[in-house]
Formats: structure tokens, C-alpha cells, sequence
């Protein structure tokens, strides 16, 4: 593949040169990351040991460990020593290395389906420390006591020495406990919370009762069978969230009183679960349904009461929390909060009267993730400091709040902090490498390369890609963009030329990654030909607040501007063919290129939209809401924004395609818009993956690979 | 439009020639009937006034009569004194001319809404007789005794001077009374059949708790509802139906004993269900699920009781009742029974004793229709005995046989016989004659054309049409062929050439009416520059039993023979441009479309198939037992005819058509072959009808005729 050298200026910001070696043309099963060869090798199971002398690793069937101060792996243990040890005891054997976790060097914890295992691998002793019922979903491992929290259905269980004790009674299906909640917005990812102490269990607990059934169906029946999610749409019904908390010692269950007080009695959001360090209390920040005011509360845990209130976040547009509390290892009385109430998500050091401490990052920069602390004295965490197309790890102190830049390698980091805060494990890629592993000390001095990659792609035959900027033409704020011209690229000839968009929050397609965030599918685009642009407008993400609010109460409008910015661009390109302007995405990137077709009608030629939002009253509550408010406070913007209203602009070749048990983009949304376009006699093409969700999994994306990019090359 | 002269003979049968007016092309609006100009003008309501004196029906918003011996049509009263005459007693204005029914040649019976009328048009007086509840469904008026039964969700009423009686009480709403059963297979249109006298009702009862439910998902809410329907697949549970008889003056409910005996004992049918003269029995043939053994079975109205088995009907592969018995006015223990047993469908003159008297009718060729007695002396009737196109109306000396056909023109016929079978209104069309509407005598004598309508078409320039025939490989049978040459045709040129099939039972897509019975979308295809070619294959209707059996167990491998025949001829044509191949096809069509496709890979180079069965095993019981029996007594048959078998010889372009809501050929059949298409990255299109069912109706059949179009524009 092509080997891109990065220069941070305004204007061409790559300028990218060629090997010589490819031959291979990447194919549709490439684009689908359905061939294991086109990955960068990762590092399996990468973690501390206990604390920071060594961390492990999985590779093959072994288990290996690496000093701080010795280079050469040593093997832990292997699968077969592994199976050996349990077949000794009487337990099944293993077909391949299990997930591991490591609580000290040498004692290892694992699961094999129902059954939990502790393991001395140098003692070679293993025994049986708890078992779930086969059916048990969302486990959750305490690591001191063993105990296991899970759901069945839509109940919390406990087991304990695998006997099961039912913590909540709920009969009604739409009631649900232990499980995420609020779709996943707001950073929920689970819903289950341990104690400190391992006494205590608090849950999320959903009633969805209010909550509208949509109808999905399901084929693989001998005959077609319904199966119901629940979906709340904006404006409608939604979810009734509270936190139970479940004694293990007394088994008794009370619920958080979360519903009374002036930030409780609407509807609302219980964010940043947190447990106070010593067990006492639970930290929950209540959002109203509204999104723009935040109570950040503290409860007593063996009551439920309220304790008080220790600040307050609004903004005239939204507040959106995505982060628990993170405590202080050496103060118990302080946490580390996330916000972005100054235009930026930074660090705000708080203690638990509610007093803010100190302000310990700042400047026109993100803060993309808390990583830990150096006990006392130091935060770790990334940011967007170098720029925002990178991530580095950094370190504050918090005594003087000096920042230090960790990650000596431009790029998107990611990395593991040691437990005493010591060391760091860094993984990252960049435009130039396609991954790579090293130790570094806290103060960012490499220690070792742990594992470098050699480029999965150098066989390929891959096009040049380049990052550069554009002024936006809301407020001139430099807008990243990505150009991929294909192999053998002529610039004396024309190309058809697609702009592939996302435009949506949360998500910034061009970053200082592997092949610049492109991912396979435009490159093998690119080897059939095509000019491949795409462009982060206002809104997407690690751009700060004022960026992204932008496109509140109108989504489309401003993203759109930005995109014609990347339009124009491309028309003072001698070689791009501009009859031949397509354009191209998926799910919000759906809404966006449906958007651009018909709202900047005979632009471009050729259109493929993928599970897009067609109206966002047919979008759920909690994403669709903060964006948008309601249908019912906001019916200009939703008109607006609603592609059914631009159905008279269809032309040129417009394919959209939507998976037909999508539970994210309701498949309403696309029925809705093509019935429109029928009942108004107006050519489109469509199409269906049956069983498929929001996006095509296995054998269905190389499908779609084929189906895109033939549909371009047919029309375009 | 051409006119086409007709010439019955084996080989090329119609040799027609051009009027030169012509200028416009078909619009895919005039394709999809949506152009009320193209459609033939059809006399509405036009019906015999009690006795054989006159008949009327209405034109604009006139109802006008005509005597048998004054050609002067004579306004019998117009919608403005209907009005002015409702709106004297109190009751509503009407805005246009109800549904009319003359019980004599005074006397009129009509409904407004929920509200049943009586009006002399010559007094001008007119008084409400009955109503029904608004939501009332499927009423059936008595006209003597102007009781209304009708039904509400799945019970049966009974309306009388507007007082509303509940005849059943099911509570399950998969229980349904009085409405069709059997899926409307067996010529089951209705579920309400009343006495002779009006004493009593007969009603339908179909107990579906076993059938299992198919999830249909309606997008026109506000968040898209669940719409389950019962839908019996092939091999699954079936309905169970009964017959209940409904006492009007004790207000008893009985059943009929149609589930004891050793025709009952099993899953059946309940076909046939006449009442005899005198309100004393019931007859119906009682049919096993097996479809291959029929028991015309009389019972007591007034008990309930089985009284005897008149006669029994066997075929080794399938009996298929699709009439009730027709018994004589003038002889009550006699009737008329239309039976396929030997070879034809034929009439045969019974006794209540179930003794056969004569067989009425015979030879190589079908009757199609009964249509009335001349009281005691003869039989009307419609049959192919001039050509398999042509359906005549025939009389049938009951004494001697003695055959007489009655119209005089050749073409497709229907008629209304007078109540003393002494006159005929024929209203036909032809290759020549878009519709025709005659007055005739009961010998065939015309005594007036009472209207002969324009060409509508006569402004159009259409391709040149010709019917012939060609042996079939099978039995060397000739089959009805019909072309459709473009307009301009130029035979040294090449053409691309589209088969379009339907190929299933029951239906015949070349006649001897009207453009050759190949409607608007052919034409507007021919229009497009296409040559069109249509082959009526065993298995078609009107060829006898023996030409339709062949299909028995293996649907499409037969069907095809015949149509590959047809492909091998258009292959001997120099205007045929045998590159450029297409096919095309709906419903059973569809299914033939692919099994074309699929199975005789690389003759076709573009297929569009629309609402296709794709598996038997999903299609339904009634029908789909009838000529496949069960999955579980004919795997192979199953197997064979699967085109989920058949995705690896996808090739070419492939357009497949379903209707989101189709409740005939339920989506699960389109959606399942997609998806294995999909897991074998096989390249198909797809487009799919929201809220449509099996066929295109109003302004997505405007899209659809396009979309076809355009898919063969594209890619043939």
C-alpha cells in the first residue's frame, strides 16, 4: 500500500508517495473485512498483572508475560497446561484460549460457558468459584468475592457458589433490570454496577411499558414470525428509568429516590452511575428529558434518600453527560468530572461536597478519554491537543497542571495505564503505520516496541490518499478532508468522483489512523476507479462544543453547507469529472446522502444511502431529542430536516438499501420515503437484506460491497 | 390501434393489418388502467327488470330501460328524483346512483351507507326497509323479506326494521362466521347463504385457532403496527370449517353433521353449499384435505343431520368442485352438477335421489359457466366448443340435446338471462371488438346491438398482434402463442424479445377478446420497442383436465417444456435478437420467471419477477396441496421445484417485485431467496411495494409498469 507522510498545515496536509510492489487489487471480501489477512495483528488480551511488573498477552494458544525490565516474553501458560490442570480437577477442557483476567500475577480468573474458574498457573491448582445458569446473559464477575450478577429475561439474578438467588420479581417483559438503558445513549453500556465493597448490587432498572412496540419479523421460521422491540420515537413515550440497589448481607432491594425533587418529577435520564469509593453512596447525574439541564446527585446507598444536589450543568442547547465520576485512588472525598461547559470536554477536579478543586485541562482541544490516575498526583488521559484528526495519551499534573505528552508517535492512540500509574501501555496507528504496541514510562519515554506490524495491505494495490482542510463557509474553522485517487491516478484524465459522508455527531471519519480512518471499502472503491472524497463538517466529532451544536433543531442544514464547501472544492479539480458526482453513506451518512441528492438537486448524478433517518420523528427518543427536541416543540426543524418533503427533487440514480429487522434506523423510515416516491411515480432502486440489523454483518457486507460499488459503476 | 383479423387454424391464426391514424404511444399510466380513456366503455348496472319485459341500466346519472320490442331507451328515473324523493321522507341526498336492484320493473331496492331502501320510482314513494351497523361487513339483503345478514369482526347479525340480533357468539377472534373460507379456492366466494324461503341462513363457520398467524407490518402509523393474518401454509395446520344454519323464528343455531361419517372424519373442505328448493336441505360436497375424493352429501336443514351421500367423485390426482348445484325451477328434484370426470367440464342432470339422469353436455371442450334455465326445457351455458379462445353462450335441449350456440360473434362472451330464459344480454369483446353489448332471442337471433363502443385506442400507434399455435413437446397438443410486434416494425431488424408467462392453472393469458387478452402493459411494452411473447402452457385453464394435470406434483417442470418450445421458436426468428432475451412474469408468473431464469440458466439475459412463490411449503394449503400435495407426502416434487435450489444459476439481471403487505403469496417467499442470493453473493436486484399487497394497486402500479420498463430498457 501507499505510505502517507502527515504535515499538520492549513491546506495539503499530505503529501503521500508509492511503493512499488502491489499488484493485488483489494476485492469485495477485502471491503468487508471478511479476510483475516487485511487486518493489522492485534495484541490479544493485552493487560497489567496486578500491578506494574509485567504485563501478558495472549498469542496462539499461549499465554505470555513481558517484564518491565526484560524484553523477552516468557510463556505463562499454555492452553494445553491450561486443559491439563482441568481436566486433573474433572472440568471440560478448552477448545481455545479463554478470555483472562489477571488479579495478581498469578492468579487468573476465566469463564468456560457457564462456569467461573479460578487459576494458579504456577501452582497449577484451578477450582470451580461459581456457575451461571446456561440461559444467564450480561454477567458480571465481582473479583474479590466471586459472586455473579446477571439478567434472564428481564430479571437480576445473583449466584453465589452457582446457587441463584433472584433479586428482582418483575412480570411484565417491557420491565427490565440489570440491562443498559436509554439505547445506549449518554455512554450506558451496561446495567449492573458493583459496590466497591462487593456488599451491594445497584441496576438500572427500565419500565417500558409506555413504551410503543414496533414489529419486526423474523423469516427464519417455518413461517414468518413477529418479534417486538420496544421503540420509543421522539415525541412519544418513552422509558421510566430508576436504580434499584440490592443488599447481599439483608437481600432486600430498595430503589434510589430518583423521581422526586424538582430534576426528578419529568421525564428523565439517570447518567454516570457512580459508586462513592467506600460504598456509602451512589452519584447519578439526572438529566431532564429536555437535554439541557443536568442535577449531578449524590444518594445514600442503604436508604435511597437524597443526599444533595453537588452541582448543576445546562446549556441553552444540550448537556450531554457520557462519563461516571472517576475517584481518586488516594482521596476518596475527590472525583475527576468530564464536561464540556467550556466549549471543550475537559477535566474538573471535584470533591464530594460539591466544591469544584481545580480546573486541570483547558485550551480549544478535547479531552477523548479518562485513563487514570499517578495516585495523588497525576492524571492520565487522551486528547485532541496536537490536533484533532490525533488522539495522544498526556498526563496532567495536578498539583500545577502541567501537561506532558506521553505518546511520542502521531497518531490514534489507545492505551493501558499500569494500576500504580507508572506505565503505560501504548497501542496506536497512524497514517504511516498500521499498528503498533510499545511500553512507555510516564514520562513518555519508549521502553520497548512490543510489537510492530508489517502492513497487511503492502501486496495491494491501493491508491494515494491525502488529508488536507477547507474553510468551512459557516465561520472559516479549517473542515478536515480526505482524497483517495486511484491507482495509476492520471491527473490529466477525469474521474467519477464519490463524496462518501457521515455528518453526524459522534463520529469523524478522517483521522491521523491507518489509511486515514478510511477503512477497506473506499479504498477498493478507489481501486475501481473512483476519486473517493469525504469531508468532516460541523457537528462531527473531537471538534469541540460550538462545532457540533451548530447543527441543533435543523440536522441536514449546516452539515450540508459545509459538504457543497467539499462540492465546490472538487469542481476546481481538473480531474474530477464533475457529470460524474456521487455521493454516498450510511445511516446518519444515509440521511446526509439522500439530503444532498434532493436538497442540492443535480449535484451529483448517483446516490447510495444506507439504513438512513428519513424523518427524525421516526428516530428514537434519547439521540433524536437532543438534536432535535420534539416533533411537537420543534415542527419547522423536523419539516425541514424530513426527507419525505423533498421527494418532487428525485433524480439522477438514487439506491437506498436498509436492513430489514434494523433495529436502530427503523425500517419505516425507508418504506415510508419509498412509498412516497412511488405514490409520486418517481424511479429509485432499493433494496433489502433480510435478517440484517443497522448494519450488514458476515457474508451480507460482501454483498453490499459488490452491490454499491457495482450500482457506481453501472451509473455513475 | 390494429384491428386483428382471426382465422382458427393450426399454425399462424391472425394476419392483421394497420390503420394509419395512429400517433400516440402508451403512457405507463394507460398501462397500469389508470387512464379512464383507454378502458372500453362497459354499461354499469345493467340487469334484467324482474321478468323478461325490459332491462335497465344506468348511464351518467340516469337510470334508463329498454323494451324488449322498442329500441328507445325510456329514462325510468333519474338521480335527481331519486333525491328529491329520499330528501321528501326525511332521509339523505345521495351523490351519485346507488347499486341497484329491480325486483320488479317498479319496485328498487338500494342502500345508502348503512341504510337499505324501497323505492317506486313511479309513485315516488320510497321507505327505509332496514339498517345495519356502520362497521357492518359482507351484508346479504333478503330480497323478500328485506332481513339483512352481515357480519361484524368474526360473528354473524342479523338486522330486522334496524333491530340488530347476534346469531353467533364466538369469542376468539380466529373463530369467523358467515364470511369465505378456503382461502376462496373451490369457487367459495361468500360466507351467507339463505334459505329459499328466508326462514333460515346458512353461514360458514371457519375455526382457525390452529392455523398459525403470518405478521404483515403496517408503516401508515405513526409508529408501524403489527397485522397478523391467518395464513395456513402447505403441510401446517389447516382451518377447520363447518356449516351452521341459522333459525329465524326460534332464533336456534345448528350445525351441520359435516365432520362424523368417513368423509368427514378428516381435515376437509366444505364446497358446494346450496340450499335445495325448498329450504329443507343442504347440500354440500364435502372434499378431503387430500383434495382427491368428493362426497356430495345431503343434509336436514332442521336437524342437522347427515341424510345421504348422493354420489361420490375420484381422480388419482386431484377433484377441484368450483360450483354450487344448480337446480331446475320448474323440477325441484332436480339440479345440474358441473363435473370434470370425464376429461371436460361438463353438465349433468341429477336427482335429489343422486341418481344421474343424462349427461347434458360432452365432447373435447370445457363449459365454463352455467347461466340459466329455460324453465323445463333447456340449459344456458358458456363453453370454449368453437375454439379454447372463444367462450360462446350455448342452449342445451334438456329433451334431445339438441346443442344450439347463441352468439353469433366469435369472442369472449358473458351474459344475463332473462328470469324465463327467453332473451339474452350478451356483452362480448373480441380481437376485433373492444366490447359489445347485444340483446338477443333464445335462439341466437340479435334483436338490437344495444351499444357497440370506439375503439379507445384508436389513437394510439400499437404493436402488430398475432395468435397461432405450436405443438407442444409434451403431447404434441397445439398451444396458443400470441405476439406482439412493435409499432414500425421492421422485419430485417433485431429486437429484443420478452416472454412474458403466467403458466398456473386457472388462468389463460391468450383469448379471443379484446387485444388478445394481453392488456395495456404488453403493448405499452411492444410500444418500447419490444417484441412480446406469450405461450399458454399445460397447466393453463381451459384445456381439460388431462392437458392441466400434467403438472400434478412437480409445478414448473412441465410449465416449462412447453415454454422452452416457445423460446426454440422465437430462436428460428430473424427479428429476434436471440442475445437479448428477457422474461417476465407475476405471481405463479413470477415463480415461472425464475424457474426460467434458474433453471434453463443463460437462455434469458434479464428476468422480472413479481410477487413470485418461491417454495411451495410457503404458499398456502387450499391451493398449494391441490397440485403439490403435502412437503411431507412429496419431498422431491418440494425440492424440485424450490428455487431456494436454484441460486447458484443465478446470472444475468434479475429484478424481483414483492408487495410489503402481500397477504397471497406472503413476502417470506421473495425475502428467503433474496437472502440466500445474498449469503451466496449473488447479484440480484430487489425493489419492494410498501403497504401494497399481491397485486400493484392505483399509483404504485403506475411506478411499477415504469420500473418494469425501465429494468428492460436498462439492462435488455
Amino acid at each position: 500500500m501507499k505510505k502517507i507522510t502527515f504535515l499538520l498545515a492549513f491546506g495539503l496536509l499530505a503529501i503521500p508517495f508509492y511503493s512499488l510492489s502491489q499488484t493485488k487489487l483489494l476485492t469485495a471480501t477485502d471491503a468487508a473485512y471478511m479476510n483475516p489477512a487485511v487486518f493489522p495483528a492485534s495484541m490479544r488480551q493485552l493487560q497489567w498483572a496486578g500491578n506494574s511488573d509485567e504485563f501478558v498477552y495472549g498469542k496462539g494458544q499461549n499465554v505470555y508475560a513481558q517484564q518491565i525490565k526484560n524484553a523477552e516474553p516468557v510463556v505463562l501458560f499454555t492452553l494445553k497446561t491450561l486443559n491439563s490442570d482441568l481436566e486433573k480437577e474433572g472440568f471440560s477442557a478448552l477448545k481455545r484460549l479463554p478470555g483472562l483476567t489477571f488479579v495478581t500475577q498469578d492468579e487468573v480468573l476465566f469463564s468456560n460457558k457457564d462456569t467461573y474458574y479460578q487459576y494458579d498457573y504456577k501452582q497449577h491448582t484451578i477450582k470451580k468459584i461459581n456457575q451461571v445458569p446456561a440461559t444467564a446473559e450480561n454477567m458480571s464477575l465481582n473479583k474479590k468475592n466471586f459472586l455473579v450478577a446477571f439478567t434472564e429475561e428481564n430479571n437480576l439474578y445473583l449466584a453465589q457458589d452457582g446457587k441463584v438467588t433472584q433479586i428482582t420479581h418483575d412480570t411484565i417483559k417491557a420491565d427490565v433490570n440489570g440491562q443498559y438503558v436509554s439505547r445506549n445513549e449518554f455512554g450506558i453500556e451496561k446495567g449492573i454496577f458493583w459496590s466497591p465493597t462487593g456488599n451491594a448490587i445497584a441496576f438500572y432498572r427500565k419500565d417500558q411499558t409506555k413504551v410503543a412496540d414496533y414489529p419486526l419479523v423474523d423469516i427464519d421460521h417455518r413461517i414468518a414470525k413477529l418479534k417486538d422491540i420496544k421503540y420509543p420515537m421522539a415525541g412519544t413515550n418513552s422509558e421510566h428509568v430508576t436504580l434499584g440497589v440490592y443488599n447481599i448481607k439483608t437481600g432486600k432491594t430498595l430503589f434510589l429516590d430518583t423521581d422526586s425533587g424538582h430534576f426528578g418529577k419529568w421525564d428523565h435520564y439517570l447518567t454516570a452511575v457512580t459508586w462513592g469509593p467506600e460504598g456509602k453512596y451512589i452519584y447519578t447525574g439526572i438529566l431532564n428529558r429536555g437535554q439541557n439541564h443536568m442535577w449531578l446527585n449524590q444518594y445514600d446507598a442503604q436508604t435511597g434518600k437524597f443526599v444533595k444536589t453537588l452541582f448543576e450543568e445546562k446549556d441553552p442547547k444540550y448537556v450531554e453527560p457520557l462519563n461516571p465520576l472517576f475517584f481518586d485512588p488516594s482521596n476518596p472525598d475527590q472525583f475527576i468530572w468530564i464536561s464540556r461547559r467550556d466549549g471543550w470536554n475537559h477535566l474538573y477536579l471535584y470533591n464530594t461536597d460539591g466544591k469544584l478543586i481545580k480546573k486541570l485541562t483547558k485550551g480549544p482541544w478535547e479531552v477523548t478519554e479518562f485513563l487514570g490516575y499517578y495516585p495523588g498526583h497525576k492524571v492520565y488521559y487522551k486528547a485532541t491537543k496536537e490536533s484533532p484528526l490525533q488522539q495522544n495519551v498526556y498526563s496532567t499534573d495536578m498539583r500545577n497542571l502541567k501537561i506532558r505528552r506521553l505518546t511520542p508517535d502521531h497518531g490514534t492512540h489507545s492505551a493501558k495505564v499500569s494500576k500504580d500509574g507508572r506505565y503505560i501501555l501504548d497501542s496506536y496507528s497512524s497514517t504511516d503505520v498500521p499498528r503498533e504496541y510499545k511500553l512507555l514510562d510516564n514520562k513518555g519515554k519508549t521502553l520497548r516496541v512490543v510489537q510492530k506490524d508489517k502492513d497487511p495491505l503492502k501486496d495491494y494495490k491501493l491508491g494515494k490518499m491525502k488529508i488536507f482542510t477547507l474553510p468551512s463557509p459557516i465561520d472559516s474553522v479549517p473542515l478536515y478532508c480526505r482524497m483517495i485517487t486511484p491507482p495509476d491516478f492520471d491527473s490529466t484524465k477525469k474521474y467519477p468522483t464519490i463524496v462518501y459522508v457521515y455528518g453526524g455527531p459522534h463520529v469523524q471519519l478522517i483521522t491521523d489512523s491507518w489509511l486515514g480512518g478510511a477503512g477497506l471499502f473506499l479504498n477498493y472503491m478507489a481501486d475501481h476507479g473512483y476519486v473517493i472524497f469525504t469531508l468532516d463538517n460541523h457537528g462531527s466529532e473531537n471538534r469541540g462544543k460550538k462545532f457540533e451544536q451548530v447543527i441543533f433543531r435543523h440536522l441536514g442544514t449546516e452539515e450540508m453547507k459545509d459538504q457543497m464547501a467539499g462540492v465546490r472544492y472538487l469542481k476546481t479539480l481538473p480531474f474530477v469529472d464533475t457529470t460524474r458526482l456521487g455521493v454516498d453513506g450510511w445511516s446518519f451518512g444515509g440521511f446526509m446522502t439522500l439530503s444532498l441528492m434532493l436538497r442540492h438537486p443535480h449535484v451529483f448524478k448517483v446516490a447510495v444511502a444506507g439504513g438512513p433517518v428519513i424523518d427524525w420523528k421516526y428516530y428514537e427518543v434519547m439521540y433524536g431529542e437532543r438534536y432535535m427536541d420534539t416533533p411537537q416543540e420543534n415542527p419547522e426543524g423536523y419539516k425541514q430536516a424530513s426527507l419525505l418533503n423533498y421527494t418532487q427533487n428525485i433524480h439522477g440514480h438514487i439506491l437506498m438499501i436498509h436492513g430489514a429487522v434494523d433495529p436502530i434506523v427503523v425500517w419505516q423510515n425507508g418504506l415510508l420515503f419509498l412509498q412516497k416516491a412511488i405514490n409520486e411515480d418517481k424511479p429509485l432502486d432499493y433494496f433489502v437484506y433480510p435478517q440484517q440489523e443497522h448494519n450488514m454483518r458476515g457474508k451480507p457486507r460482501i454483498h453490499l460491497m459488490n452491490k454499491i460499488r457495482t450500482y457506481f459503476d453501472d451509473w455513475l
